[in-house]
């Protein structure tokens, strides 16, 4: 049986934010504070710097309501943080000071949330503390709403942000074809290299009312069949929704909001970086090729930040995730991170947590399945869909003040 | 007494689409449906269009329950339309159509849903039935996110319009601050020449999460006073928060959008057309003065469109104003518009209809009172907060399917 291990926790929020990353938090507070072998709770303000700057926040002053409302409260409450951090093997300078804050706050478990980056970080610290003998248990708790975490059948945040995708489409679908006057609209979603996101795009469509064309970053975008394929179906049908992934790029790996429309492009030759986000180029440039009215949308950061849309699959395993890291950590693991395992029982969707080592996960990437694109290259398939949308169901119960949500208001007591 | 008026009804909806006009629709359909003096109910495809081009929807063919997902259904479902009907004094072409088409479908009740200019629309219809002796009476249902129908309270769809709005910053604020490495936001919010929608913006900062400072259309717009309004705060704190309507302008009244930022300025001298909005070039133009990095964010489509946000209250008083437009026609009402007077019962808001003349509302426009807007000229006092926050209040029972919207979905049977 392993020993128990007697100190202080640190979690700590990293990576952009989502609408369920301080659900997360909560599971790691919550389990944290009622682990008889964890003597304090610290937060971390803005991740692994609120350590290297000795700002740790104390967890066990805050109201346990207002706790329970980080559960309603989009965003990183702690703060957040991107920053690289050095091997440890060639500067070990940020983890010295980081051995430093721990001891200084007897701190032997550390729990760190976000996606491939901060699981690199956390990799790091597991490795250097391991190496220099200091006893600590260090475990990762995913987050992303790209949804591209290695090893883990889906992210906490990623149901939240595509249930947020997919309701806008389905209300920007119903909007955007009211006149019969004809019109093209371009939603730019987020996903740099992997179009888990403007996948979910699809979801709106399955239930009646999205996008007709759907373009993924795994495969290479091609300008000219694109626009043909709008045109086409703009001749047929008038109206026209696409939705594309921002990091749609060239055969050469070029992406295409660097392309800019052909009057950016003008424009570029004078030395000046464009204005304006890939949807509202695109419109731009459908718009010249086929004189339609054009809009671009940018679903921008609401798509991740859209607490008020969250999935309650999502939150609650966002909840879970935090919770197992804890038990896990208690229980004597070290040097994991928290996944998912899709089950399905009696045909159901279910979710269980496993534990990978930090090091087969970290720095990874996860695309979407090339089969699960389809043969077209603009929209996915129904096996897309099937993934997705058990991880968007349910409607979390919100707190609301005003008819407004309600969020976490924390003391954050700062530790001497 | 005033004599029973039988024979059929046409409800069209006009204008640009809300989260709660189909509401209305339903107000009206319901209410006609089950008078007995009125003999078929008909939806006009595209609004006057639909009537002009004899494309009518028979909605006694509908399923009540579809009918009733109308409520849960955004935009303008028999599809909307932007129409300038001529002066029937002047032209009265358009009119004799309209009227082969009432007198083909028996047609003594004609509701309009839009705003202004539907307003204009349906005097004119009244007008000039009235004058050529064809009995049919002409209600108009308001309609409007912008808020700035005359001698009304308040307008259907704005409600819903702020509280997506006020949720929405509310969300974006506590992402734009999440890290604090610093960061200038810019929300660009719809309203040509009213501020209504930009000021709910301050619901979010009376709720503890919003905006830092608000640009209303009522004032010019001093392009140097809010540059250096900005780089003060962010010098002060680091996240600066704006909410901007679209339509702020100059004092020569020439709007900031059609400014461009300095480089699209320099791009104007070549005669092409600015890319990107509002948002995107005043932040931009930000990010020139202050080295900030910085981010615009056009709530485009998404904030008129938004069911999912809707406010109880304005889904309710949408309903309401359907069926005071219906039961006042019954009564033997004719050149009205259906308007709102708030009440006050025991300290609590409370909303009654009344009918003001077609006429003294057609074509202009309520803005907000300049009392209502800060000294400093970006921000609203807490009259506006006053006005507005009874009209966002509770959320309505949301039909879902696979835990996305179930909207209406209508067989749009064509009349003969």
């Amino acid at each position: 049986m392993e020993k128990t291990l007697r100190g202080a926790c640190i979690i700590g929020q990293s990576g952009g934010p989502t609408a369920v990353i301080n659900a997360s938090a909560y599971g790691v507070i919550r389990t944290a504070l009622d682990a008889e072998c964890i003597t304090k709770v610290y937060g971390a303000a803005h991740g692994i710097k609120g350590v290297l700057n000795d700002r740790l926040y104390i967890m066990d002053e805050e109201d346990p309501y207002e706790l329970e409302l980080l559960k309603n409260t989009p965003s990183s409450e702690l703060g957040s943080v991107r920053y690289k951090i050095a091997d440890p093997d060639k500067d070990d300078k940020d983890f010295k000071r980081i051995l430093e804050i721990f001891k200084k706050y007897d701190v032997r478990y550390f729990f760190y949330n976000g996606g491939n980056d901060s699981m690199d970080t956390c990799e790091k610290i597991s490795r250097y503390l391991d190496r220099i003998g200091y006893e600590c248990r260090v475990i990762g708790v995913p987050k992303t709403i790209d949804n591209d975490l290695y090893g883990t059948d889906h992210c906490p945040g990623f149901g939240s942000a595509a249930k947020y995708i997919a309701t806008s489409c389905m209300e920007v679908s119903k909007d955007a074809r009211v006149y019969d006057t004809g019109m093209i609209t371009v939603i730019e979603i987020m996903g740099r290299h992997a179009g888990w996101l403007a996948g979910s795009a699809a979801l709106a469509s399955f239930c009646g009312s999205g996008p007709d064309l759907i373009y993924l970053p795994e495969v290479d975008f091609d300008y000219e069949k694109f626009c043909s394929e709008v045109a086409d179906l703009y001749k047929k049908q008038g109206n026209v929704l696409i939705a594309v992934s921002e990091g749609i790029h060239d055969a050469n790996g070029k992406f295409i909001s660097e392309y800019g429309s052909s009057l950016a492009k003008e424009k570029d030759a004078f030395g000046h970086s464009q204005l304006g986000g890939l949807a509202v180029q695109l419109a731009d440039e459908l718009k010249r090729r086929t004189g339609a009215k054009v809009r671009g949308i940018e679903l921008s950061l609401l798509q991740r930040c859209g607490a008020h849309l969250a999935s309650k699959t999502d939150l609650d395993e966002a909840v879970l995730a935090g919770k197992a890291a804890v038990e896990a950590a208690v229980a004597g693991e070290t040097g994991k991170m928290v996944a998912f395992e899709r089950k399905t029982v009696n045909g159901n969707y279910s979710c269980e947590t496993k534990l990978l080592p930090l090091k087969s996960v970290a720095n990874l990437e996860k695309k979407v399945p090339l089969e699960w694109i389809a043969k077209s290259g603009n929209n996915v398939t129904q096996e897309f869909i099937d993934y997705a949308l058990p991880l968007i169901q349910g409607q979390p119960e919100r707190v609301y003040e005003n008819s407004l949500p309600r969020y976490a208001r924390l003391k954050k007591v700062l530790a001497k």
